[in-house]
């Protein structure tokens, strides 16, 4: 039995990491009867059609969107609004616009300015990723038990709503509601604040005097090397979540420099007391989140881990 | 044909995750004639005796270093010192003494005074571990491909430091020698400084106000739930970490401090340009890490993906 599309057409504009990751999916499971993708660059437009990434390439966001009913902009947030400014003309009355960002505030409004109110503007963010970016990267499982973030515009009508909402759950999302505010208050603490904290440390450590590189690498394991993977992540796509999502931003680095402080002062006074509280006290965060499905149960992430040597390997 | 034991009789004392791991694998490998094991806490003697970690568990680690040609001390750094000064009078003269400690210029104090002449003191740290503590947390592979690093004490024979560097090739690990403060510098930065700020940004993330704990688990495969992991490690180890290597992670963190300062004031001015360029940077350090097998080549650290729901599961 398969599935009866959701849509007719669907033009997913961007093929990155997740806007491959949904054409994947959408392909996979038969999610619209056309699937039109472009991206922006010629060499990825081409990777596209080697790969089979969507049924029909085109050259133009505008040439995408033309007569599409659910049109996805997967870009970095700083280039939603061009996206929105050159469909537009194109879009045909009763499309789902919509996007993948990770800030929705400014996309709400630099895409809200430019779309017909023709069509039903609902901004979305899969919290999905990896720190793998491009067209080569993405996979149709990406999504599964991942929530997916909506936030409608005071346009966009319900059974809009209900439609996106069913085209994220058939790509396995959970699916969430919620203001572009509230979005960006709590994605500035589970992905803003630790990208940047993660990609602070990482160029820490690349200029330090009196440690090599070669041993930063070396001993990665201590911890490090948890955070070199998320800043490893997209350059461009995390500027413009910068950029765009600042007020937040700052805001949560205010309640971390606080906190770290506060760790700080124990370790200078040498308070054992505090430290043992404070560490007790996430380790409950870490089950939380395994519990709910959000991570991995086994340790370390599930990391692969190499046999023992043989016991006659001649290393001794 | 199995290997000649690099060792006659080898004492781990304390069985969390690193104590239990050495037994596991010298255990597999035939590293000793006779595995003599024990910990302080009764419970874990009695668990260690169900999953049968040594040859011989003893009731106390003066009963476990007797006549013992290596003793390691697997226990957190702020107990090495009273350990050393239990097994004092029960080491037989050319013994090799050992730890696994996080910080060495510390440890390398605080045993050395208790340790006779006549035995051959040489502080080690794995550089391995995971999320779990206590002796189920222990598997025979954990060491396998990553660093342990040697601080020999100035009395240490260089043929000792040769057998224990055996001892911890055959578990699979590469060796290192080096001094105790420049091991300490250097972890400062790859496992300390790491582990304080998560510890740090999740006690942030759990007393925020207007974002639910509820909201930081569900969309933590932000970013966040990478931090989560190792803000979940044993709280008196790393207390211990931190009130004993307090010089050169303050000094890290001045380093991370000022580095932070620099990137938080480029998001205020909105200077996308300092922003892009710090991010491509760091990417550079992950790619080195990935190379030298120091983490998974895969995404995402090989974290597990569900499947696609099937076609028609009813959700729409």
């Amino acid at each position: 039995m398969t599935r009866t599309p959701l849509f007719n057409r669907v033009a997913i504009i961007g093929l990155g990491l997740i806007g491959s990751s949904i054409v994947r999916g959408a392909m996979a499971l038969g999610l619209a009867t056309e699937l039109v993708t472009t991206d922006a660059s010629a060499d990825v437009r081409q990777r596209a059609a080697e790969l089979g990434l969507g049924h029909r390439i085109a050259g133009s966001s505008a040439e995408a969107a033309n007569d599409a009913d659910l049109v996805i902009a997967c870009v970095p947030v700083g280039a939603c609004g061009a996206v929105a400014k050159e469909i537009a003309p194109h879009l045909k009355a009763g499309a789902i616009v919509s996007d993948v960002g990770s800030v929705k505030t400014a996309v709400l409004k630099d895409m809200a300015q430019y779309l017909p109110d023709t069509v039903d503007f609902i901004p979305a963010h899969p919290v999905a990723g990896t720190e793998h970016s491009g067209p080569d990267a993405g996979f149709a499982e990406l999504f599964v038990n991942r929530w997916c973030i909506l936030t409608p515009s005071e346009q966009a009508a319900p059974e809009a709503v209900e439609r996106l909402k069913a085209f994220w759950q058939a790509l396995g999302a959970n699916v969430e509601t919620m203001t572009a505010e509230h979005h960006d208050l709590v994605l500035a603490i589970t992905s803003h604040l630790p990208h940047l904290i993660a990609y602070t440390i990482v160029g820490t450590a690349e200029e330090l005097e009196g440690v090599t590189e070669s041993e930063v690498l070396k001993f990665s394991a201590g911890g490090f090397r948890d955070f070199t993977r998320i800043a490893a992540s997209d350059p461009t796509m995390w500027r413009d979540v910068f950029l765009n999502n600042k007020d937040a931003v700052l805001e949560m680095l205010g309640e971390f420099q606080e906190d770290l402080s506060k760790l700080t002062r124990a370790i200078r006074r040498g308070d054992g007391e505090a430290l043992f509280d404070h560490f007790t006290r996430t380790r409950a965060i870490r089950r939380g989140i395994v519990n709910i499905g959000q991570d991995a149960a086994g340790a370390d992430f599930g990391r692969p881990h190499p046999h023992l040597p043989p016991k006659d390997d001649g290393k001794s």
